[in-house]
C-alpha cells in the first residue's frame, strides 16, 4: 500500500513535527543581535530541565561526535590516564577520540548488548583508581542499551574522586529522566537530531564547575571546540563562530513542545513507544539484542534471524517507506535497529510493526495478522500509557 | 516607515530566497539512504563549478572556522613551518589555529584595509622559502578586501614549490570567479551562510591531490574533522558523522538557483551590488576602508566619521530594520560593514542606502534626498548591469 510520508524509524535524524519544520524555514537574523540572544537564552533555560543541571548549556555547531571531541579536548591533557567503558560503537568512538588526542586510555569492556556494570567498575577502580577521567555512554545507540549512569557515576565518585565523569548523552537525553547535577556528572553531551525533534547540526554540552576549572588547565589542542571561548561569547548572548541558526530555531521550537507536554509526559511517551516496539518485534519472532533490564527507551536492536533473507525483507520495508537502521561496527549485517525517539507516537510504532507483520506474511514467514500489533498495544496498556480522552488535553 | 522584513546587510548569515527557506523546512530523511546520497552528489557536482576544481567537495557540519581548522590539521604536523599572510581578523584566526595545533607560524603582515602584496611575498620567500604551507585569505570579511589569491599563489608555487597553499575562501567563493585548480591551490574552504544563500551550519572544503597526500602524513591530532574519514564515507554517498541535513537541503536549493542564474550572472550581480554600495556610502560622506583596487564584491567596510554619533545613527538604522555589521578585532568601534552577498539584489542595496540617507537627513547631517541612491544607481549603470527587460528571462 502506498504511503505518503516515510515512517523514519532510525535513531536520528528523527521525524520533525510540523512546528519544527516551519521553524527550519524561517528567515535569517543577525547572529550578533538581540533576537538571537533571546533565542539562545530560551534554549538554555528549557534545556537545563532535561539535563538536570543548573549549569549553562553550551551550543556547538557540530554533530554529536563533535560534542564528544569537545568534552575530551577541553578537560584533558596528553598523557592523562582515562578509563573508558565502551558498550558499543559509540562508546568505542568516545575512547578513540581520547586516544587520538593523546590520552592514555584503559578500556573496561562490556559485551555488546549488555550494560556497563557498576560492580565491574568498582572492582577495577579498587585496584587502580588513578584516572583523570571516566568515559561513560548513557544510551548506546548501536545496541539499544541504556547504561546505569547514576550508579556508575556514584562508584566513580567514591573510588576515583579526582576523575572527571564525561557522559555521552547524545541519544537519550530529553527522552528519559536525567540528573546531571544530582548524579555528579562533569560533562554531558547531546545532539539536536535525537530526542530534541530538530534537524542535525547542533551539539549541546554542559560542564560542572570542576569541568570548567579543568578546561583552564587542559592542554589538548583545540580551537573550534574551545568551550572557554563559547562560554565567553555566551555571556553576551552569542557564539564565537557563526552558529547553525536554523537548527537553533528548530531546537527552540522542539523544546517549546516538550515543555508543553511536560518532561514526565515526554518520558512516558518514550517508555510506551519502546515497550510497544519491543513487544511487537518479539511477537514477530525477533530476538532482542539488549539485556531487558537495560533496554533503551529510544532505540531497539534485534538480531536478524539466520533463516531470514534480510535484504529482501528490508527491501520490502523500504518499498513501503518503513526505514530502519542497520548494525554498526562488529554488529553490521547481524542486527537491525528501530528508532523510537523524538516526535514519535504510538501510531508510528503500530504502523511500522504492522508493515513488518504484513511483509513477514508476504514472505511466508510464521505470522498472524494483528498478533504483533496487538502485542504492541497490550504492552502500552500494561505500561499505563493509553490515557482516558480527558487527560490528553487540547492540542497546543 | 515600518518595514515588514529586515534588510539583513551583514556579511553572513545572508538573506534566504523563498525556495531556500522552503528547503530548510523539509522533513528528515535517512542520512544512510539513496536520497541522501543523491543530495550529496548534486551539491558536489554544482559546487565544483564555483570552486573551479575537479576535486570532490567535502561537506563538514561546522562553521567556516571549523573548515579552517580542518584545512590546518589535515595537512600539517606540529613543528611545521607555516607562512601566514593575515590581512584582517579572519587571516589572524587562520594563523592562530595553525599555532594552537603546534605549527611554527611566521606572519607576513599587511595593514588592515590593504591587500596582501605578491611582491612582499616574493621578497620574503626569496630570503626564506622553507615553509610547509602558506595561509591565504581570499576575501577578508573584516576589512572588505579581496586578496589577489591567483597572483599570491603563483609566487608561492614558484619560490616555495614544496609549500601547500591553504585558502580561506569562506566569504566570497560562489560570488566571484575562482579557479582552485588553475591557480594551483591545495585547500579551499567556504561556508553555507555566505554566497551560497543557505543557513549557517556547513563548511565545504576541497583538497588538491597533493593535499590529500599530505593528509596521509599529517600528524596534527584530529577526529571530528578528519577529512580522510569524510572522503571514505563520501565514496558511498555518506558522511562519517550525522550531517546538518536541512542545511544541505538549503545549499542544494541555493546551488540550483545559482546554476539557473549562471555563474557569470551571479558574479555580475555581486559586482553591481558592490559598486552600488560603495558609491552610495561615499556619497553619504563615508570613507571606505579597503584599497579601491582590491575592494570586495561581497562586503564593504567604511570608517565611522569622528563627528558621527554611531550609536544613535545605527540605532535609527536598526529601528528601520536595516541591519549592518560592526568592526572586528582592532577595528571594533571604528568601522561598520555592509554585506552584499548571497541572495542580494539592487533593491536591497538601494533600500539600505536610502534609509541611511534618510537617517542622515534626520540627524541634520549634510545630505541631499536622492543623491546617495542616485550615485548607487549610476554606479550600476556604469557597471553595465541594468539589463534590457528581454535579457532578464522569466523567473525560474
Amino acid at each position: 500500500m502506498y504511503r505518503f510520508e516515510p515512517n523514519l524509524r532510525i535513531p536520528g535524524p528523527t521525524h520533525l513535527p510540523p512546528g519544527v519544520r516551519e521553524a527550519g524555514g524561517r528567515q535569517m537574523i543577525n547572529h550578533r543581535g538581540p533576537e538571537f540572544a533571546a533565542l539562545m537564552a530560551r534554549i538554555d533555560r528549557r534545556m537545563r530541565v532535561f539535563f538536570g543541571t543548573e549549569q549553562e548549556i553550551i551550543l556547538l555547531t557540530a554533530a554529536g561526535t563533535g560534542g564528544l571531541e569537545a568534552a575530551v579536548v577541553n578537560t584533558l591533557s596528553p598523557g592523562d590516564r582515562v578509563l573508558a567503558m565502551p558498550t558499543g560503537a559509540f562508546g568505542d568512538r568516545f575512547a578513540k577520540i581520547a586516544g587520538v588526542y593523546g590520552a592514555d586510555v584503559t578500556r573496561l569492556e562490556t559485551e555488546w548488548g549488555r550494560a556497563a556494570d557498576p560492580a565491574a567498575l568498582r572492582a577495577h577502580l579498587a585496584a587502580d583508581a588513578d584516572y583523570r577521567a571516566v568515559l561513560l555512554t548513557h544510551n548506546e545507540t548501536s545496541t539499544g542499551v541504556t547504561n546505569p549512569v547514576a550508579a556508575l557515576a556514584a562508584v566513580a565518585r567514591e573510588l576515583a574522586p579526582g576523575a572527571l565523569i564525561l557522559v555521552d548523552g547524545v541519544s537519550a537525553l530529553g527522552a528519559v529522566p536525567f540528573e546531571m547535577d544530582a548524579w555528579g556528572l562533569d560533562v554531558v553531551i547531546t545532539g539536536s537530531q535525537k530526542a530534541w525533534m530538530a534537524a542535525p547540526g547542533m551539539s549541546m554540552i554542559a560542564l560542572s564547575e570542576r569541568a570548567w576549572a579543568a578546561a583552564e588547565e587542559a592542554r589538548m589542542p583545540r580551537f573550534y571546540f574551545d568551550l572557554r571561548e563559547a562560554r565567553k561569547s555566551a555571556a553576551s548572548g552569542q557564539t564565537p563562530w557563526t552558529p547553525a541558526v536554523a537548527v537553533m530555531y528548530q531546537v527552540d521550537a522542539g523544546l517549546a513542545l516538550m515543555e508543553a507536554e511536560t518532561p514526565a509526559g515526554v518520558f512516558a511517551r518514550h517508555a510506551a513507544c519502546a515497550a510497544a516496539t519491543r513487544a511487537g518485534l518479539e511477537t514477530l519472532g525477533f530476538r532482542l539484542l539488549a539485556d531487558p533490564a537495560f533496554a533503551s527507551n529510544t532505540v531497539t536492536a534485534a538480531w536478524i534471524p539466520e533463516d531470514l533473507d534480510w535484504k529482501t525483507f528490508n527491501g520490502e520495508l523500504k518499498a513501503r517507506q518503513v526505514i530502519l537502521a542497520g548494525g554498526q561496527g562488529k554488529l553490521k549485517g547481524k542486527i537491525f535497529r528501530v528508532g523510537h525517539l523524538g516526535a514519535v507516537n504510538l501510531d508510528d510504532i503500530l504502523g511500522a510493526i504492522g508493515v513488518m507483520e504484513e511483509v513477514a506474511l508476504g514472505l511466508g514467514r510464521p505470522a498472524e495478522p494483528g498478533s504483533a500489533v496487538g502485542a504492541a498495544q497490550r504492552a502500552v496498556l500494561a505500561a499505563g500509557e493509553i490515557h482516558p480522552v480527558a487527560a490528553q488535553g487540547a492540542p497546543a
